[in-house]
């Protein structure tokens, strides 16, 4: 037993003295120990530790996110809505539905599924229901909801988040909660014709998103009417058990150098930068629905992943190398004073703005300072100023500041919302 | 033991015999179970012997989402981002940001919030790594994450799952999964403007969403300048523990009949209908970033979330009840022929309108008849469809029809994107 061994046996004793009843039968210890394995022992009997008060009755506990997982900042969250708008209007373009499903799956549901990679997925607590686990991935919900609901024709796209129990040490840089992003065609239909629209349903995303040059390699392509470079790689006849046919994959040409200031393992790069690498793939699993029918029934199905938690990384990446400072309000106007008590003329001011539809916002102070509203326009993006005074006040006007260009004029109170519309466009 | 118990113990005693290493410790009977503890036994049953590949050795699969979760179909979906749409954009306009947290949290970052409720969090397994649970709300998460990012302001929603097991013997209509909506304002301000602020997207909502009249009652307002009417109710001074201010609830005052066609448990409404309830809640909580944070420091935060899934009901049940149908793509076009071997050009046609943003569709047929096509169009609300034949192609023009009116009018190949765009703004 090493050193950490012991320690923690030591803690562990001294747990089980204060609280006999405490289960420890999950803390294991050896000395075949990986250096992953120990973080997470060591994780667990802090938590335990601070369950139950510590050594010194404090509560102590450990703030983070799950090992694996991260939050979502306000910067993320505005350049993931960025990725998932443009991937949106593709599948909408293409005239997509979309479906969800719960996060978790009854546990038979995913079984014999996924081969090698079962021992991936996370199973939830048995608290005296139903055996759940989370779900690996999209597709077998995708294929347990055409069985359960009895659809033989659909093209939708689903996207949501994911669950592996990957092991860091040995897969750099992923996480074990991530979003899929799906798009797939149910349907006995003709001459690969669904299979090629997948290919161009890529093509249009990688496009659009504008993450340099990409390949398309295929392994099988018998039909494909529309215009699109594809290379043929019989190296793709590999991977999941599910697929029957055509496999295909984008790669992106070039490597966007990582940045220093984001840790590799955090941004799903790997220590050269974001690798050169697959940001697509799907292919054709006709047997997968069949699976769950009672009566073994197929329901042909093509479709398409996006790697977006790669293309995620590249867009934070990119916004990071630019000069250009990403928003994360879409604010139009804040509502200012440089004077004093006139608190309540400016929340009537900004209400009456909300009422028109205009993004406003307001300081929530008494008096604040009118260079800390101006800071804070800057700070955020804030476009304009709607400053009032007394003198403002008893004209009827009010006076709207561009914050770059400092620019000031005088807008009677009856155009101020056409004026702000005007200049926000 | 009853006549259930019973049986199931036989079966359970054929599975032993198949493969003795099952677990079979998480299957518990007594006479004392209720009808819903006896699904649940029944349904764990039903896996195992799925797993186990049942007596005739068959491979049965239970065809169903987990106990008190559903799947959401595509009509589902439509109506889900109609209500989100506005709800969202309501935020925006209030200058708030968005953040995102991982769906399961150390279990420790739940424990003691929740008092008596704690015991409906979900577990997941131990599986060698961290104690985990699945969110129970979007509240501890975010005072989680100000604590963790040191983070004493901000004006942020969250839109996301959370899980509950909760007993739907007890509570009726309540799904285990389920989305919350949650606008809060954490930092140090003056005069209750940001509590104001919550009341006021609370009733701006409603208003949108267009539910009927409503009320909203409040325990505590020292100060409220925007106009709002406000009844004051003691008796919210209650709920959970966190709540340190402020505390608000809307509800609607009219009873929304329910329809037969949507069983009232599936549907979150009781046996008389949507019931006149709470559609939105919320209040100030000041306490409870500081229970995250070593040194106690504390963090002011008011906030409100929104009664999503009681909203989706009752949107669900006004399009049922509506003539107008729900439609579940935004397909602008659909690109079809009246004659055989016109599929390529079909296809060059439907992949030039997606080249210009159109969006359009095209059937997966070699040769489909040209009812089938205008079939697909009535059946999905497509308004147009874009019609192709030998003598269209020699003149250069394409049949644009109008599904509802049936009218035709031939357009020339160049002003067909425009002509689209023009019908279907």
């Amino acid at each position: 037993m090493n050193a950490l061994g012991l320690v923690s046996t030591r803690l562990c004793a001294g747990l089980m003295c204060r609280r006999s009843a405490v289960n420890l039968s999950s803390l294991r210890f050896s000395s075949g120990m990986t250096l992953s394995q120990i973080d997470e022992e060591v994780a667990k009997l802090l938590q335990l530790k601070a369950q139950l008060g510590g050594d010194e009755g404090k509560h102590v506990f450990v703030l983070k996110t799950a090992k694996g997982t991260r939050d979502y900042n306000p910067k993320q969250m505005a350049i993931r809505e960025k990725v998932f708008n443009i991937i949106i209007s593709c599948f909408k373009r293409h005239g997509a539905e979309t479906i969800d499903t719960p996060v978790f799956e009854l546990k038979e549901t995913l079984t014999g599924k996924y081969g090698e990679d079962s021992k991936l997925i996370y199973d939830l607590k048995d608290q005296g229901g139903e055996l759940l686990s989370l779900r690996y991935d999209l597709t077998v919900p995708f294929a347990r909801y055409l069985a359960m609901n009895k659809i033989t024709n659909i093209k939708r796209y689903h996207i949501a988040k994911v669950y592996r129990r990957d092991n860091p040490a040995m897969t750099r840089g992923r996480y074990r909660e991530f979003y899929q992003c799906d798009f797939d065609i149910a349907g006995q239909y003709d001459a690969m014709i669904p299979d090629a629209e997948c290919l161009k349903i890529v093509y249009e995303i990688l496009n659009e998103l504008d993450l340099g040059d990409f390949r398309i390699k295929s392994y099988l392509i018998e039909y494909l009417s529309i215009k699109i470079n594809v290379v043929f790689d019989l190296s793709l006849a590999r991977g999941l058990d599910y697929y029957t046919g055509v496999i295909y994959e984008a790669i992106l040409s070039q490597t966007i150098p990582a940045l220093v200031s984001t840790p590799a393992e955090q941004n799903g790069a790997d220590e050269a930068g974001v690798s050169v690498g697959s940001v697509a793939g799907g292919g054709r699993y006709d047997g997968l629905v069949g699976m769950f029918d009672p009566k073994g029934r197929k329901v042909p199905c093509v479709g398409v992943s996006i790697g977006i938690e790669r293309i995620f990384s590249i867009m934070e990446q990119k916004a990071e190398a630019s000069s250009e400072k990403v928003r994360t309000t879409e604010t139009q106007v804040l509502v200012a004073s440089a004077q004093k008590n006139l608190l309540e003329e400016r929340l009537k001011l900004t209400n009456a703005l909300w009422n028109e539809g205009i993004k406003a916002e307001v300081l929530y102070k008494k008096n604040p300072k009118l260079l800390s509203q101006l800071q804070h326009c800057e700070e955020t993006g804030i476009p304009l100023v709607a400053i009032l005074g007394e003198q403002e006040l008893k004209d009827g006007v009010v006076k709207l500041r561009n914050v770059v260009s400092r620019e000031e004029v005088d807008v009677p109170r009856a155009d101020l919302v056409d004026e702000i519309k005007k200049r926000t466009l």
